[in-house]
């Protein structure tokens, strides 16, 4: 009886440590972007839980260059969604939590000590953004964990002025991308990733003939949904659709130019 | 005796199950970076194993603009500690991987497949360094949850250009960080970090008062170990050792200014 006991016991307890090291290795892995969220509240004390979790990630310097302005009320989503072209997840999201590089909080700080803040430069600007997104990557890991679903809206940076203007953002700050929130609905869309010799090398970047580019993306040409996406443009290829729908170069200018006019008035070019 | 067992696996059960519940906070808010590095080797297996967990962040498109280059032997992880000033955790590091942001990959899959790749310009550099960090903070948090420790070396953008000769980094690739791994030794330092309210607000970001700003900043300033750096570098305040000894104006004026040539040289300016 005892001896059948305690190997249940250690039967479970084995099975459950194995679950606590399987766990993460499976959420990071059948992680995936939430498009679709149920009408369930996402409570500002949830916000806040996750905020103070993603505080932690890594930082410049200890000096946190970055603020993270959270849209709430119906207006605010509304007006936030649609300068991020009123995408699904933008209009569905519970909360709609725009990332800023920030370098003008520091620099305040330096001013009002009499010490010379140096911050109004390019170097300063990418040490901001890589706070900046390390935070947001952070935060959504500690959401996702927590069942909830995050979109990222990369549309931050095409719209960077006028979402300055709405959050009232002022100079030596650069919103990098706004997460959308809330609790997943639905079916998720499979993500596809590239084959791990693409984009992990060892000691030098390999001299790719075209063939080997080929063979990278082989796997994505062939996929039906992809297939579909040049069938339905009229186009002869997936990089086609890339490069002449959705990430066309006309838009990448235009936004290039509006990026750094922004950039300048913002004092970090 | 049936009944005694059976309490028993429910008391261990209810445990494990909040342990589980209570790891993921636990280690979003415990982690630090680590410097110190044990002699234990890190093998190549499990590098992939958390590049195949990390792999599955959030990027642009589906595109995974970047690449990781890793430096592994003798030779190439000395030559790389030295073009990060031979900080002591490069120096430990079993092994330091550098990640690019990259749409040269991209960019070569367009060109073979008769599509305008226009992604040699600003907004698209930010698109790529989007993902870039992205997978970069989703590496460390996978790496550290399997025990590893991480040091982010920030100087990858200080010395880009060294850095991508080096790796023989194509044009339209930017070193955006140095991951510097390996198996934790000694006491970790402790991370400081701002009061919430300075990172996180809602709706608008706000016009501070200095007294406002000054409080943001109070604990950080009252800590014995700032005011021992603020003593031994015979300054007022703390502002000023970051201001002026950490980052200082003229050091990333100067970094500013090869960045933004290595940029132009790798067509993203």
């Amino acid at each position: 009886m005892f001896v059948l006991y305690m190997s249940h016991i250690l039967i479970n307890f084995a099975f459950i440590i194995k679950s606590i090291f399987a766990m993460d290795t499976e959420y990071f892995r059948t992680r995936h972007t939430v498009r679709n969220f149920s009408s369930r509240e996402v409570p500002d004390s949830l916000i806040k839980e996750i905020f103070e979790d993603a505080m932690h990630a890594p930082t410049c310097g200890g000096m946190q260059l970055y603020t993270a302005v959270v849209s709430r009320t119906h207006e605010t989503l509304k007006e936030m969604a649609a300068l991020h072209f009123n995408q699904p997840a933008a209009i569905g999201a519970k909360a709609l939590i725009t990332i800023c590089a920030d370098f003008n909080r520091m620099t305040r700080w330096c001013e009002i000590r009499n010490a010379d803040a140096g911050y109004d430069n390019l170097l300063s600007l990418t040490n901001a953004m890589a706070d900046a997104y390390a935070f947001a990557q952070q935060f959504i890991t500690a959401a996702e964990m927590r069942g909830l679903g995050v979109c990222w809206l990369g549309t931050a940076t095409y719209n960077a002025a006028a979402i300055a203007d709405m959050l009232h953002l002022p100079e030596l700050t650069l919103p990098v991308c706004t997460l959308a929130i809330g609790w997943p609905e639905g079916e998720p869309q499979e993500a596809e990733r590239l084959p791990i010799d693409a984009v992990l090398v060892w000691e030098r970047y390999p001299d790719r003939s075209d063939k080997e580019i080929e063979e990278i993306h082989a796997e994505k040409e062939s996929l039906e949904v992809n297939k579909g996406y040049v069938k339905e443009n009229g186009l002869d290829n997936l990089a086609q659709v890339f490069a002449q729908v959705r990430y066309p170069r006309s838009t990448n200018e235009a936004a290039s130019a509006s990026l750094r006019e922004f950039l300048t008035r913002q004092k970090f070019l």
